[in-house]
């Protein structure tokens, strides 16, 4: 029978069952809506709201759920699951007492929350991995010396650690905002109930602590309307994929054979159906196409909210997919990025190449120029334009092309000076451009590793946020599942 | 084993096997990938390209594959899972014949095509079926008098049934652009193999001819690196999805205690699990969240496709799931919305109610006086302007103050008329103020049915053509099967 | 002169010099880059790296830069309309200087970053502004009995206190997001020069706090790479416009004839052009569809940034319109709502009316049969539900047929019970319906009082917190200006 | 005075001015719209509804007004500055004439689709210019063969004309999908009026006829509250610059010192501010930042219009920006496309040195056994597979491990076999494996030259298209002014 609809509606149209259910994305709400009902009915036993033996019945019942539970989509959504599974075992006069003082408006937003600070602390336990795998491979690269790039064309000399930390500063980051969202998160909203609360007794301070929530949500319009909670933790992990896809852009381009400076390991690759030798970066293209795909998330999220008027609307279970499937990809990219970055082989020899490309020193050469003549930087850069032009037309480098320099120097500023050639030489050891860059955040393998230093004590920061975080969480479980024994144990 | 990665690369990592894997959403490219083998196959048996006898083997085992085959996520995808079982069957020596000229990339992107013009047909079909129900309302409705609004707010006059043809006229845009959509979606991009065709002298046309295609798409790098005429479909459904949501909206206001102009049929409405009155339109409220979410698939695939370098990448391979959720989406939505618009009761004496709100004739005061005293209609606004504010100042109707209009008159324009209460009277009798509409596409009730006509011969044009395209496609079929029976019964 | 193309490349093609230009949208960006340059200058002068007098030339010609400077597209950007009005003002052996040591890119990174904390505090103060209305509403509703709603039908009664009071918690978080960003926001980038610092003895930590800044950017790619911390920002003003949409919209709602639950103040609304008698509320729906907007601010940036490879690429340039865009419409929209807020009028009558509709509290008549006779409240529900029916389909209110109740129970569970009718009235009394609902965050007067008062101390904290980044930014701007003053003093 | 609010409305607040007027993105209505007043205004003249000396007043005043007005903002949009106008020179008795019988709300819709259908003839006219100009540097290079790449990694021989006319064939389609949607542009919503058409006898055909309309948007409500036709082209330009963004991406990577395929032409690249050697491609790099925006323009029409009630809402007025700036980002990117092709060189020595890598022939290979020795094609891939990885393993080519063919060939299958090595030479000659491709659509100089016919000869037929609709549009405006001079003429 359908406890819901009884005698107030006839059934639902075939057509429209599948159409206006959840079921295909309530999996991860199975425990938590069981936790939910423990600890709801612990609190109106306490309060005398249920009779104490009734509501002892209800909470064996609901132990005795198995997680892996099938879920009916004629039941509309795990709540109506839970609960029809309860009046079956129980009879309506006992299990009917479950949804007393609460609603289904108030649980599914308690146990979103529920699933997804469980989520949060797993992604960023993963990000911090990521971020540890990172700087243990600028640990072997302090001094492997790369083309830094800008616009995709060679720059200025950097080393591949100084490049790879930039990664770890972005990640923590996106770590932190997660951390910031938690608060926002672990709040609870029951005992909103439908909307207006309830006219009965209830205690939503009980329940939120043994729900491992930090505190409530207040009002209770607000507790049941609002998934902005959730669409915060999908942009952020819209950022945090972000992030990964420019890693991940740069792993294909690196890989390809015109750049050639790493090689993906097999584990991370796949090859042609047709053709033997391919062996593409299949694994970083689907985290870059996975950040499109949490970008529609997101986006679908934000225009199911807008507009709505309050308070509960069908709209919002529409939401709550995107929320799992957000998740899932920010934490299956990091933990593939994680192996992928653990195991890409770095070619130091293709590197050593590329900055053979000695343009990548030209503003060395003018900071030189402002530094030892007293030229304007303006003006030396200028003059430099003018050298890298003559060069690039006689296919040449600037090694090359630099005795002409004093001359370029007086055609472009009359200024008449000798350039010491030795002088040039250091200018243009691309070793040497890289340790004098020793401003904080430059690429020195002296400021490398103080910023590496920097990193590891933030992530030890976050790493042991998270384990408060979970700690707390098991205190408040353990508490509930003494109660329920505690209560067993007397009703028994 | 691993027929592909075989002697060229070391196994994948295991996080990595469902990341980059297709099979959760290849379940509807079985079919047409089984008769995209089966074509090609004989077109390389009829080209000497295979031996016969190992060509029509293949055949053999093609046609065993059943089409509700469980796909294998270790071996990546449809395409290698349906060689896989061939091969299984027939050992590589003659089950290896099958991906001879031809690859994943050309065979994907033509699967694709396949199921989506089907999809397209299907959804036309049942767009056509939400429009007649559409206008069957009408013609219940010609003379239900209603108050048309702008901004939410009454307006003018207009009839129920001119307002559900509103409905009509866009919903035949949006099947206009699907078809054509259909268009550029049914050329074969067989035989453009990986990305270079083949050196093999394979015939494109008869492959595409035996696959019911209308024509090729000609440069073999486009056919297997594009995918714009899928996202120009989750566009185009993208707009039909909003236009339905629009509908919804009307329906989920309208079925307010407030409003109280529909009601929702039972069987597409739900109750509260704790509020035994509620009568909620929540068929309506998940048409609105699926336009949103279609909105999302719609970006995600915008997304995918930008700035990604030619030819095939495996991005490609997450763009696919949102052709298959965007066509179901529409498709169930068209369903559910007519059964519902077939079922909703229109409550006619509440809009009979609402229309003696007579501000809704306004607009024909001002007329009026413009074509009575020849004053512009700048100033007949002003007037009935000012005369409204007196109405409303005086919680009064427009009917109740309009005795006041000469002097209204003589204040604003300084002109001394007397307006005759009686022909005042006829312009505020909603009736004649809508069946003076004659304009083409206006409320009355002579327009109303001209348009309704003209509506039913669009549809019908529309419905040939899908018949069309149909038995064109069953043509197609009927000669690829033909082909095998032939073969089989040569070769056995 | 084309100070930087200079010998270095031909002139662009006429067509691509607005193509690549941001002039159009640099205006914001004049003051903190000539604050930046000021800031540099200082420290390379402090650092000897430019000769003092050369450097004070170069503060004085800074400084008579003036602010509404209107900016030359064929100069690519502020940057160098900045840097080409002093060399034009100095030569270049002097205003040469300028780029001595820093690029656009850490430049432009930096100067975003100013405007946009400005931005924040001014839209957090103007949320604050809107709180404080709200609760100014509050406190003059704090009895005014509404229904409640979900699914837009009406569910249990609230309080319009209560309702408005979930926006006031939802505005909340938007602030508190919004503060959590600043963390992020308030750090320096200038130093990174192009992406590599420099080799000259440069001091970030001295630059960053002469321009306020909490701390640093700290890996100079990151530095110069990164968006994240805007697209963080237009993130939260989309959600904070998603929760004014949601208002906006239950004003255009409520606004209507047919709920006529508000009046919208003149100041915020329009007539019609051919419809005297409109009222539209046009401020209300343009704060919907400014919501739509930012959406697809957020998308572009987010799109902009997805596969980005590092370091700086120009893509970013497209990135900075966006910023701006999202913190104007959520500043004004904030505006424009507290402004019509402020004058909005609640008709308390037709809310009288409303809540006549006693099924509002069928609910609370199911809660008393648990209470009373220890019926189950599944079984209270189908109860009720039943009774609703009835009451329906003979177009009565509840307490028109609550008579029946004690039959409907035999009905339904072969119970004999005698529901007193006096206990009844009560329960179906609709104030007093309100006032035993005191669970925290419910609508009894006295807990929405105690709601107030949380939020009006929560608001105090936030209001502090403005206030105390306010003066410190104004400290390090003093630092700036006696620092030029002191070296001008010096220098002439 | 505020004609409009007059004697309803108190003015506005301040700040609500410019958040509802629409003037600062109406510059391109004033032309239509005064078009649409002059077609309106003859209509009504002919039908007798204003006196003829009136209307000839209103002709000659709406005649007067600059093209180049300056829109002012308290006046709301384009409709009353021009109406105030004429009313400011003709007085509102004369002058007060011109809104009869129509509204704001047609008024726009009409006058957008003006604007419209000639970006939409103007974008396809700069996109055959670009698809000439690919056709023309593919006439250069029939023969320039290049590695065709999937995943970004070497794949199989191309030639550089294969490859940029597949940009050809996709840019077609985004013609094709224009050309589609001008169909559903070109229809004239005049004379639904605000909502409900009129009661007087106006002629909807005369003035969509003098404005050059195919025909009429037929149902009033649905001419007014519907944009679809809008979003429908913001959708086909977003796919038209998703295939630029991927051309755009390609250019970056080939002009990238690793790639160093092409040279960017001076005119569309930019060099730094800080480092003179670099040539950076910003133009293109822009292209795809301006996707991106587009996308954003998308998603904002698409947010806007979701669960929009009919019939107009002011939300309609904020979509109408995002058509400009789409238009504009497709018609300009075409532009500097266009003349970025025009001037790009390619590096045809490099392309040689890259074809040196002869796992480009792997697949020939394979092709080879199966029609040399009968072996099936997946155990040749295999074959090759294992030689490939091989020669990766040895740091070595094909052709130099090609001699240990019939070794690999008898472990894997047990097959003794001789490959004649002068065979094989020719297999792993590229240049015979580009021309054995001769299938339809492949990289044979001959199959392309037929390409390129067939493209010329689609190009031509879009264009003279273009050249009917444009000669169209011209004959309705010589009908439109010859009616305004002969009545000018009498009434003179």
């Amino acid at each position: 029978m359908d406890i819901l609809r009884g005698e107030r509606l006839k059934g639902l149209a075939p057509e429209a069952i599948n159409f206006i259910s959840s079921i295909s994305h309530d999996e991860p709400l199975i425990k938590p809506v069981i936790m939910i009902n423990q600890a709801h009915m612990i609190m109106l036993i306490e309060y005398g709201l249920v009779k104490r033996e009734y509501g002892i019945e209800c909470l064996k019942a609901l132990e005795s759920i198995p997680l892996d539970l099938k879920l009916d989509p004629k039941l509309e959504d795990v709540h109506m699951n839970i609960e029809s599974l309860v009046i079956k075992k129980l009879g309506e006069e006992i299990g009917g007492q479950l949804n007393l003082g609460k609603s289904r408006n108030d649980q599914v937003a308690t146990a979103i929350r529920m699933v997804l600070r469980d989520y949060i602390l797993d992604i960023i336990s993963n990000l911090i991995k990521l971020c540890k795998t990172l700087i243990q491979r600028c640990e072997e690269h302090l001094e492997t010396i790369m083309p830094g790039y800008t616009h995709l064309q060679h720059a200025q000399p950097v080393t591949l650690a100084h490049h790879l930390l930039a990664y770890c500063e972005a990640l923590l980051r996106d770590g932190y905002r997660l951390r910031d969202s938690y608060k926002r998160i672990n709040l609870s909203p029951m005992g909103a109930a439908a909307l207006a609360t309830t006219g009965l007794n209830i205690d939503r301070n009980l329940v939120a602590s043994l729900l491992g929530f930090d505190g409530l949500i207040r009002n209770s319009i607000d507790a049941v309307s609002s998934r902005d909670f959730a669409v915060e933790v999908i942009s952020n992990l819209s950022l945090l994929m972000m992030n990964l896809s420019r890693l991940a852009e740069e792993l294909i381009l690196w890989s390809t054979y015109e750049f050639g400076i790493v090689e993906i390991p097999d584990e991370y690759a796949s090859t042609s159906s047709i053709m033997p030798q391919k062996k593409n970066a299949v694994v970083a293209e689907m985290i870059r196409s996975k950040t499109s795909i949490i970008y529609g998330d997101l986006i679908a999220s934000l225009s199911i909210l807008k507009s709505l008027p309050y308070s509960y609307n069908l709209d919002l279970q529409d939401l709550t997919p995107r929320i799992w499937n957000a998740c899932n990809i920010a934490l299956t990219s990091l933990m593939v990025m994680d192996g992928m970055m653990k195991g890409v082989k770095f070619n130091v020899n293709r590197l050593k190449d590329l900055i053979k490309n000695d343009m990548l020193l030209a503003t060395d050469l003018a900071d030189y120029l402002t530094q030892k003549f007293g030229i304007s930087f303006r003006i030396a850069h200028r003059i430099i334009g003018a050298l890298v032009r003559r060069a690039i037309e006689n296919g040449k480098t600037l090694s090359e092309v630099v005795g002409d320099l004093s001359k370029f120097i007086e055609e472009i500023t009359g200024l008449k000076v000798n350039v010491p050639i030795n002088e040039l030489k250091d200018v243009l050891n691309v070793e040497k451009a890289v340790e004098i860059r020793k401003v904080i955040g430059g690429p020195s393998s002296f400021e490398v590793i103080k910023m590496m230093d920097y990193y590891k004590s933030e992530i030890n920061g976050l790493e042991n946020w998270v384990l408060e975080c979970k700690s707390k969480l098991e205190r408040s479980f353990t508490l509930l599942h003494n109660k329920i024994a505690l209560l067993r144990g007397v009703g028994s």
